[in-house]
């Protein structure tokens, strides 16, 4: 993070920007039919990163995103003959399951275009409302291509999931609570892919509580906004793909851009791994369940905890929609990763009843095996040796040092393996 | 589930029953120190039962669970020479928790034993409230009879985790809020171990709304209020463990019995797998975190959706408290059940290049390899041939068949292995 650059050099577009009257229009517009998500000061969270920790859940919300206030207050807003037309949108996830749900609430023909490759849970997340899906294209890009015919063949309306007046004031009613909900705030933390959250968020907060500093957060693999706002030039994407696909965004919107530089006091770039935990945390920390991006902000915040030490600080789960195969892998690299998990290869000669030896010992040592691989062929140092490779059941780092020092103790010449 | 047995055969203590009284008292005392939880109606869960389904999220509270409310009821209670003198529990669990947290917070000496057996990271989540940890005997059983001569010796007062009627009229609070936040429900669905939590909500809910039937859920493997309600023998839970190790008690108190006996209108029994399902339900479409216990009241009202049909029915999510290996593994056994995991088994030729056809074939049918083993000595049928055995992510069960029958067209021996 740094300070502000001279707004002169980014604001793109001089357009009128989205201002508060039009966030509190999209309340009223929105109220009862998207949840008001709560908001509540995380005890824990707070104690171990010495600020007060505030976390607005919108994974709450029906469709686990607060993309739902956007695509409503967009829908709504439609005139009659546009909504009789229906309307298009171009995504395989949070968006395109706010556009069906309301779309559908609102009775109003929506048609859903992904990338054909997109996984079959994530279309049948969306499926389940009815909308019209069409899997077209190799990627985004394409199917957005095809969405543009589309459109204009058919005469339907394009849900953008960011660069839309509408959709910004409604993703910036999340700010409008979030003031009501916590007095005397500090800080937001909220997650950027093309901008639309943050920059209807900036356009509450900075009109109604000027002194709250509105700070983004971005991957360190997708960091098109933060770039943008440090000068820097454009970076490219790489191949790997992010744990954060929801603000894996190439670069912001022309309309979400201008906000962003106007509003927000600074950036944060935060690494996979980092949002691995964040996630871990809070689903083993606060019980619920939040998907990368939606888990960004804390990262955030836990990895710069020192410059917001005794702020109030509110943190944006954006969403909580994430794949259960994925999540349960991030379960075990965070386990891996507290030592609570830990893999060992030990040396034991190649006699019967020297693994019962092995593995006695270890449960004597309260050590539960999860996974074991027993082999000749590599590595042992004698034709008289066999090689075993055990995952075991630790709790944390002090456990398996002791674990190990009991094994070495035993005459057993044991190894952590590499995490 | 049956209909109630005649009450004069099972109330085996008649002294007197706890009342509306009680638990509207613990409701005013405890206010402001333990959470009025949420009690939200599920959309996914309700269009999924065919029942108007409410969730009252006790895994919200500060420890993750509802032994809050009775902990912090039965400390508030005590007389002041008795506050000073401090207090003791025996619980490697959830109440043990729940009684540091708050005996810490009112300033009170706590001493919470464990059986030595206690895994590191529950004895962790207990210490960091600062109380006197003591790890004694093999069993709860025999940590029991230890602490029993403790509470004599060092004249402490011996927190119940259930059988009190402090801690009952606490747990009572759940009730009231349920019968506050719900308007014309049905019915309640309740975990039972103990018998406090359902014992108290009775005495309130039966009270003030006597329509509304009151449900009890116990474990297969841990049934004695179960089996007692419907005046069986007591039977004795088996070797096995079980996933919901919160109502995992071997008999229900003498103090919640006659509660329950007088308001419950029946009990279900839930299997092992059921539980897992609603906790990877819970987790999937609510994005929260339950423990066994805390979703074994949903896992009875999905196997007995039929019952419930088009009633307003809230259940009692009780706890969040569970290991995140535990959750991983559940996680990973629940996709193997809705073949979103799948173990196939394939013949190939043992050339070079065989394999990579095999994965090539597989990636084109838009399968994800998780796991691979690939040995020649068992199982084949030719010394030229070799098994491999997959893992494989896939979208369900009519992607699996496809799979399995385009594998076949192309001449591959593919072969489902047995969940």
């Amino acid at each position: 993070m740094a300070a502000k650059p001279h707004m002169g050099k980014v604001v793109d577009q001089p357009g009128k920007l989205v201002q508060l009257s039009a966030v509190q229009a999209a309340a009223e517009r929105i109220a009862g039919q998207v949840l008001r998500t709560p908001c509540t000061r995380s005890e824990t969270l707070s104690a171990m990163l010495g600020a007060e920790v505030y976390l607005k859940f919108e994974n709450h919300q029906f469709t686990a995103s607060f993309k739902e206030r956007g695509a409503l207050n967009w829908l709504s807003s439609l005139p009659a003959d546009a909504r009789q037309r229906g309307v298009l949108a171009v995504s395989a996830g949070n968006h395109a399951q706010a556009v069906a749900y309301h779309a559908a609430r609102l009775g109003i023909p929506a048609v859903i275009v992904m990338p054909r490759s997109t996984p079959n849970a994530k279309v049948e997340h969306t499926k389940v409302f009815g909308p019209e899906i069409l899997l077209v294209g190799e990627s985004l890009d394409e199917a957005m291509a095809e969405a543009g015919q589309l459109v204009a063949e058919r005469n339907l309306t394009l849900a953008h999931p960011f660069d839309d007046e509408r959709v910004i004031a409604g993703q910036g009613t999340v700010g409008l609570e979030l003031l009501e909900q916590v007095e005397g705030l500090d800080a937001v933390l909220v997650p950027v892919g093309g901008g639309g959250l943050i920059g209807g968020m900036g356009a509450a907060i900075k009109a109604l509580a000027p002194s709250v500093r509105l700070y983004g957060v971005q991957m360190e693999r997708f960091s098109a906004a933060h770039d943008r706002f440090h000068g820097l030039a454009d970076s490219r994407p790489g191949q790997l793909g992010t744990v954060a696909e929801g603000i894996a965004v190439k670069s912001p919107g022309k309309r979400s851009w201008p906000l962003v530089a106007a509003h927000v006091d600074g950036f944060f770039k935060v690494s996979e791994v980092a949002v691995e935990q964040s996630v871990f945390a809070l689903l083993e920390v606060e019980k619920t369940v939040a998907e990368g991006a939606g888990a960004a902000a804390l990262a955030a915040l836990t990895a710069n905890a020192a410059h917001f030490e005794g702020k109030r600080v509110a943190v944006v789960v954006s969403g909580g929609n994430i794949d259960m195969m994925i999540l349960s892998s991030l379960l075990q690299r965070g386990l891996v990763r507290g030592s609570r998990l830990v893999r060992l290869v030990i040396e034991i000669p190649d006699l019967p009843g020297a693994l019962g030896k092995l593995t006695s010992a270890l449960g004597r040592l309260d050590s539960n095996i999860i996974e074991i691989v027993h082999q000749r062929a590599f590595g042992a140092s004698s034709v008289r040796a066999t090689v075993v490779e055990l995952v075991l059941q630790m709790r944390g780092e002090e456990q398996s040092g002791q674990v190990l020092d009991a094994l070495k103790a035993q005459g057993y010449s044991a190894q952590l393996r590499d995490r």
